[in-house]
């Protein structure tokens, strides 16, 4: 029976979901369709997945933002607000939410996407973050969404508001570094382990030849960035 | 003094504009800042324009579209929801309905603004309408603000959906006729009048040697295309 692989698993790894995200679903299907990948439908029938619900969670995700900073801000121009809102919507910010429910572990998907890193992917736990707005939003409506939004975008709207954030790390310690004169910076790459296909990267940055973190990823590049964030941390950690 | 610039005209324009809005705000001077256009507060103080309004206006056009194409194209995969989408949310549809309104008359702007065809300017007409939109929507709230954008937009989602919305008349014409095999079709600029900053451009377009249409812009782009626009009604009519 084709269907039956749609059933929700009610007692398990959806209630806990609702718990993580303080929201209780009258339709449970909606919940589970927004953390069905789309490689989990691949070559089933009937099952419904999640990424014409991220369609319409972008733009509940887009206006509860945009109020909230025409409401806060009156004195910003459209401008401001724009670039704004473009560093709150994005795909690290819902990638971070995510990260905070441990969403990877909820999300149904194939078995490649799975051992290919799936559960780890920035896109995929992005779009499932707009997926589940969109569910709330049609189970619970319009005010019940945007409560949600805030509440879980708080800390992403507050730090965009005091320009705190960075898009670029490798970008910002260069900058932070080079206040103290000429320096340099270097990214080694000390291991990596893994499949081809799903190959971790360890990349150690130092300054002026003294280690200064640690940061691992699934490209170089991310190993490096993630680095660069480690560096950043240890530095305001150390200026106080 | 400065501020009684600012009075709102409660007698006249506004109260026209609001019959064919067919909305009444309870606060006037939202509608009176959604059609005052950036140019009319240069050099003034407390004067407040509808740039903050079109930011937070265009949000909401995004989710009240989003929405209806959600839940009343159920079949529709996310990649058709969002190609639908952003032929329905485009300059074009909203100049289109500002069209209707005849909005032009009703935007306050710089005298220098309206010399140069400000009031005919596609892009001061569609941010107006948006503002209008963040107008109603914090007038008088969602549920009002979404029907507002549905009922006046609902020739333009038909048309969405039914692949008929057009984005380039030369393009269009061209394949329409090579239909019949090769044509030659010749754009021919006519005439020309008015002061350079304010130009209009008249534009007669021939298949074959046979006059098919004629349009006028304010380029001889937009003059093309409106003549290209004029020739494919002319072969849709005799067509039947």
């Amino acid at each position: 029976m084709v269907v039956s692989e749609d059933v929700i698993n009610e007692s398990s790894a959806l209630v806990e979901l609702e718990k993580k995200l303080d929201v209780c679903f009258e339709n449970k299907q909606l919940l589970n369709v927004a953390v069905t990948h789309s490689s989990y439908a691949n070559g089933k029938k009937n099952i419904k997945f999640n990424e014409r619900l991220e369609f319409l969670g972008d733009s509940v995700l887009q206006i509860s933002i945009s109020e909230y900073l025409f409401l806060n801000y009156s004195k910003k121009t459209e401008g401001e607000l724009t670039k704004r809102r473009s560093l709150i919507v994005c795909e690290n910010s819902l990638y971070e939410i995510a990260k905070k429910w441990d969403l990877g572990k909820y999300i149904r998907m194939s078995k490649g996407e799975e051992i290919t890193g799936g559960r780890e992917r920035v896109s995929i736990l992005a779009d499932c973050v707009e997926a589940i707005i969109a569910a709330i939003y049609i189970d619970c409506g319009f005010e019940k969404a945007r409560e949600f939004v805030l509440s879980n975008f708080k800390d992403t709207i507050d730090k965009a508001i005091k320009n705190k954030i960075i898009l670029d790390y490798k970008t910002k310690l260069q900058e932070v570094m080079q206040k103290n004169g000429d320096v340099n910076i270097q990214y080694d790459l000390i291991k990596y382990e893994g499949p081809p296909h799903r190959r971790k990267f360890y990349t150690q940055v130092s300054v002026n030849d003294k280690t200064l973190g640690n940061g691992t990823g699934y490209s170089k590049k991310e190993s490096e960035q993630s680095a660069a964030k480690t560096a950043l941390k240890e530095l305001e950690k150390n200026n106080g």
